[in-house]
């Protein structure tokens, strides 16, 4: 079933880089083939300067072998083979007002029959829109409740968890669904089950993301926004690199950096104790980057 | 002795903004005094958008009381009442002809009697010059060997080690002094011996890094050191984000954000996969990243 997985997540890869390109209208993503020393390798997909994106990534790879030291520590694993295939994908937009999106799907299996899938999608705008956040996760609700009515909740919950930018006592953006080691032991679905969920987040990334990038590419903004772009950016660089657990297990594990820090927005700028405006849009977009906000209901 | 300590730490930071602001000509330091929950506080001095400096900070913190879990946990400590001052610097300046440094001393003590020493200065050149280099080492040499000649070269592998960017197998820039945990257990030299070498580096500070001002401030340069400039200072904020065990503790355990992140550059950088062209200057920079280089001989 490893290579159903492992040749599915691979097809998804080439659908997701084609719409992207679609909807781009000018961005290509140029492919750099790699290799792991023990064993396996992945496809790096970036595509740099297009209309829309400024920068991104589409990464797919499925690496296996003897796991390193630090990898079985950090899992509290026993030694055994692994193999690890996936998609991840991070898109900075060049507009202020077209939001990052990030979106992974993983499995992972030991030799030893340990097994889970792993994944998730979440929004970053800039300036958050309601209407726009409450969208987006009505998409991932639909996605989740088709599977299961207890995912949504729990997983948004997860996102909201995951993705908090803890020194900063902020949410890196509207959050999403994030989830983990779910295998049979967990949820009392089978693989077959949950590899079918998995799926269709893998499906639902694709429209989700190129209709939020219709609804916002014409939008006019100036130099305020871009600046404010900026300053988000630098968050999106201090949560990846000082909280994100995959970015730092990757680098950690003697991952391929490049593909890792795929993450990294093309530029980031820090300012010291930037406060916005009461009452600017900067502001209020701020008051919405926290936990526990119901965007459904 | 820990006031006297304090208090000599304060003024060095008062004597360092002025040494800076002298150099600069048009920067000047602006200062927010913060209070610390659980006692004390510090007074965080920013320069922006000087002549040579963009963006830097010279900050003086005094912190005690009852250290969180976290803190005991990372230093492997017994529950005890803890007292903790320092000046921390790190300094970006406009010209990538200029290097970025960062020099920090520190004292650290617990209610239980443990106490110890901490500090170092490096150099983050964004092109390195050889005789520069070792005109840089030769000064903290010179400071170390007035102390005790087996300091220079621990201190220097120590910094080697401790500046290291493991995901890019590069050394941050070319490195310089770096030591922590020295107490008389450790060293065999008393408190007053050990304060002695700190006030030393701390002193050297100032005069090494205004002649490296002077001597590069007026170089030429164009958009192409300025694009390497904003990708070295994002290896510089993988570093401080990633590895950098100070930040790390201080983000961990409830430090003040600001205060710790006023390393992080105006702006930086990511390309994908981005690899100077042989035989660039970039390239040679490039080449010297790397431990175990001698510089003063």
């Amino acid at each position: 079933m490893k290579q159903t997985i492992e040749n599915w997540f691979e097809h998804l890869q080439d659908d997701i880089c084609a719409a992207l390109e679609t909807a781009d209208g000018i961005g290509k993503f140029e492919q750099d083939l790699w290799q792991r020393e023990g064993g396996g390798g992945g496809r790096s997909r970036v595509i740099r300067n297009g209309a829309v994106i400024e920068k991104g990534g589409v990464n797919f790879s499925a690496v296996f072998g003897e796991p390193p030291e630090k990898m079985l520590a950090a899992l509290k694993l026993d030694k055994a083979d692994f193999f690890a295939t996936g998609v991840s994908i991070v898109l900075h937009p060049r507009s202020p007002m077209v939001p990052i999106i990030h979106m992974n799907v993983r499995y992972f299996e030991m030799s030893n029959g340990i097994w889970w899938f792993g994944g998730g999608i979440d929004l970053t705008p800039h300036y958050v829109v309601s209407e726009q956040a409450t969208w987006f996760h009505q998409q991932l609700k639909a996605v989740c409740d088709k599977h299961d009515a207890a995912y949504y909740p729990e997983f948004k919950n997860w996102a909201d968890d995951y993705f908090y930018i803890k020194h900063r006592r902020e949410t890196r953006g509207i959050g999403g669904i994030f989830f983990d080691h779910l295998n049979t032991q967990k949820t009392g679905k089978s693989k077959e089950e949950l590899f079918d969920f998995v799926q269709d987040v893998g499906r639902a990334f694709a429209p989700i993301y190129t209709h939020l990038m219709q609804l916002n590419r014409d939008l006019p903004f100036g130099e305020r926004e871009k600046q404010w772009q900026q300053l988000r950016r630098g968050r999106y660089v201090e949560f990846n690199l000082v909280w994100d657990k995959g970015t730092k297990f990757g680098l950690d594990t003697d991952g391929r950096t490049e593909s890792i820090l795929m993450s990294m927005p093309p530029q980031a700028h820090w300012e010291y104790n930037f406060i916005p405006q009461e009452g600017s849009p900067e502001a209020a977009t701020l008051a919405l980057l926290k936990k526990g906000v119901d965007w459904v209901n």
